[in-house]
């Protein structure tokens, strides 16, 4: 259940980029082996789609294309504690100032009670595929926030710190 | 009490740090007119020490040193907009999912309710002047933070979106 370099690759990309992805692979050699699937509409979408490719119990991990510089250690760790944890997700303090906004404008809250979410999210596939079995909700920004709406009570998410 | 290309610029930097700024002055023939002030033990202690080289009223604006690529346009719109409203900070949007830590582990709030806080903070000076004559507090992460602990009931904070 433990990270692999040899892990199934899927790559979620909007149907009409697909053609510039394979040109781009062709001309860089790109060889890791790696499947396609369409994006959708928001990332509940395209993650949905990505699933349907996951067909082997196990571990899930599920990366923000817009974060290409994450490290081989954080994936490592996602992985690991997910295989205990059933669900995994990284997170970094809030290093600016942070207010909500309120009736009347605004106001500052403590900081220090807040984490900004990262990615790899990595999850017990069962746990994962069920989440995204249910109706879309704007809410559902990440993949912990679909697997929370189930409100399972043994499922137990785990936030690992500095990243 | 707009913004002005030709005001007064106070650099705060560590006391250890000042020699090393002179010499990168000369080096790169930076020639635009500033004062140093020392750097203190919090952000709260180093704007304290800068303002005491601000004798004029009007509008004095605190910056971030780590963020050296703000742009002329967000300058002068937080400057134009405190000429009215005294206290103005700029702020975006949170782009990650945002979590609280709670006892039990943590949950998502939703992200549209808060903003990051930037800078320039632009403020009346005799404003932000009275407010660093408070104590300091753990809580003072930025200068509106500070501002907003004196409870001055007159006292209108704008948060300017995008920037």
């Amino acid at each position: 259940m433990h990270y692999d370099a040899s892990l199934q690759i899927i790559l979620v990309l909007p149907k009409e980029q697909h053609n510039v992805w394979k040109k781009l692979c062709r001309e860089y050699a790109f060889e890791v082996e790696h499947q396609l699937a369409d994006g959708g509409e928001t990332r509940f979408h395209s993650v949905k789609n990505g699933l349907e490719f996951v067909q082997e119990p196990g571990l899930v991990a599920v990366h923000d294309g817009v974060r290409p510089f994450v490290s081989l250690e954080v994936i490592r760790r996602c992985y690991d504690l997910a295989a205990k944890r059933k669900a995994v997700i990284p997170v970094v303090d809030v290093f600016e100032t942070l207010r909500v906004v309120t009736k009347d404008g605004s106001r500052t809250v403590n900081r220090a009670e807040y984490k900004l979410v990262q990615t790899p999210q990595v999850f017990d596939t069962e746990l994962l595929k069920q989440a995204y079995r249910q109706d879309f909700n704007p809410l559902f920004t990440d993949d912990a926030s679909v697997v929370e709406a189930m409100n399972i009570p043994f499922f137990s998410l785990k936030a690992i710190g500095k990243i």
